[in-house]
């Protein structure tokens, strides 16, 4: 049985800044927590409606198990149908992406990007791929959003998102930066290196005029019909998808 | 000055079963609204907060003007922010797709998409890749959704996506039919054809075993990380940029 604290206290949590200061976020449904618990993410409690349904037989970590009724937990579930089961995950305090850390592989780079379904989206599509660093900008939507937390479908567990001066981050860094861009080169006669950063902008604006002067290589999605824009997170999917085919053909 | 049985009239479009019987569908926002103005999709009335600010000098049809109050028109609109501008359009009575009007390209199918944004996202990057025919099985999200429409991000209006029994109009085409399956050939190594059909399943359950049997060319898009599934808007824009490469490449 919850408290009314304990119950104000995890609803707070969709909250940004009760999620800063408390340090931690939730995680709903079983195949999302599932994904947490087998990760370096740190589980503190699994809140859910029989806890006899649950068996976790290769946890890699321990934690708490608390049965709650449907009503308490729909108080602070984020979803319109909630789903029987939630976790209370600690914020992880991942180190700073050095470039050693982002050498051999390629690394995306979001600049200002706004809605929580782009993000989860770009996160899930960068793992189907291979792809397990992000690096956002410090105004990039919070990856602990309950919506971005269930847009990834469990691949938030497998990613590393750090939020960084991104002006600073970049002109500190020799790997090879990828934009994409308006007027850059067809992307498909782009010669990617083994390594990089691919950067992409946020909905509306696109990268910042002082991001956009630190891309090498600015690269474009050839049009080929009659849309004005591209959905960021279909950008990066093409993106990934032009990346890895390098690696196979 | 509208009545309340306009109002109540126009927010019944939020609902399919209204749209169905009265043949009309709403778009909010100007760029959206610019775009079906020159499109064959038959304007009936524009409702604006101030019907000075909006001038159309390229229009290709007359349609009725009237201001509305901000209030009012808020009672309609599908938005939690509604844009200034919403009009009214009539729902096409395409002719049906036959294998003549989809010779020389792609089209897409969708065999059970479900979420509006998903198939709203389908049409914007069709678009953006020049395909612009999409075939859908009866029980897709209907393309007239408030929530597709807003997704398309004005693409609709170029895009001519019917509904029909999909088994059946499978059986009938001599058109190439790829499909996306776990299965398959990769993407990365398949020929695709000049011409041809792209089927996409639901988001949970995939292409269903009766549709699956049609496909000729099961076509994978391989893993290199670990997520479990893409999101189908996800896996459309991956189709659509390996078909566009070859045109290029």
């Amino acid at each position: 049985m919850l408290s009314k604290s304990q119950i104000s206290f995890l609803k707070s949590l969709q909250q940004k800044k009760a999620r800063k200061t408390q340090g931690f976020f939730l995680a709903e449904g079983i195949k999302s927590i599932s994904e947490f618990i087998n990760s370096p993410y740190q589980i503190e409690t699994i809140y859910c409606v029989r806890t006899s349904q649950y068996k976790w037989t290769d946890q890699s970590q321990e934690f708490n198990i608390e049965e709650v009724t449907p009503a308490d937990l729909a108080k602070f579930s984020s979803l319109t149908t909630p789903q029987e089961i939630i976790a209370l995950i600690k914020i992880p305090q991942w180190p700073v992406l050095e470039t050693k850390t982002l050498q051999y592989s390629f690394s995306i780079v979001l600049d200002g990007v706004q809605d929580p379904g782009n993000l989860g989206t770009i996160i899930r599509t960068a793992d189907w791929f291979g792809i397990s660093n992000i690096i956002c900008s410090e105004d990039t939507v919070d990856v602990y959003n309950p919506k971005v937390v269930q847009a990834t479908m469990g691949s938030l567990a497998r990613t590393t998102v750090c939020y960084v001066d991104l002006a600073a981050f970049l002109k500190k860094t020799e790997l090879p930066i990828y934009g994409a861009l308006l007027n850059g080169q067809s992307i498909y006669q782009t010669n990617f290196d083994t390594e990089g950063l691919i950067i992409l902008g946020n909905e509306g604006n696109g990268i910042r005029p002082e991001i956009q002067k630190l891309i090498r290589h600015p690269v474009t999605i050839p049009l080929f019909g009659k849309a004005e824009s591209l959905n960021v997170a279909i950008a990066n999917a093409v993106f990934c998808s032009e990346i890895s085919r390098n690696k196979i053909v």
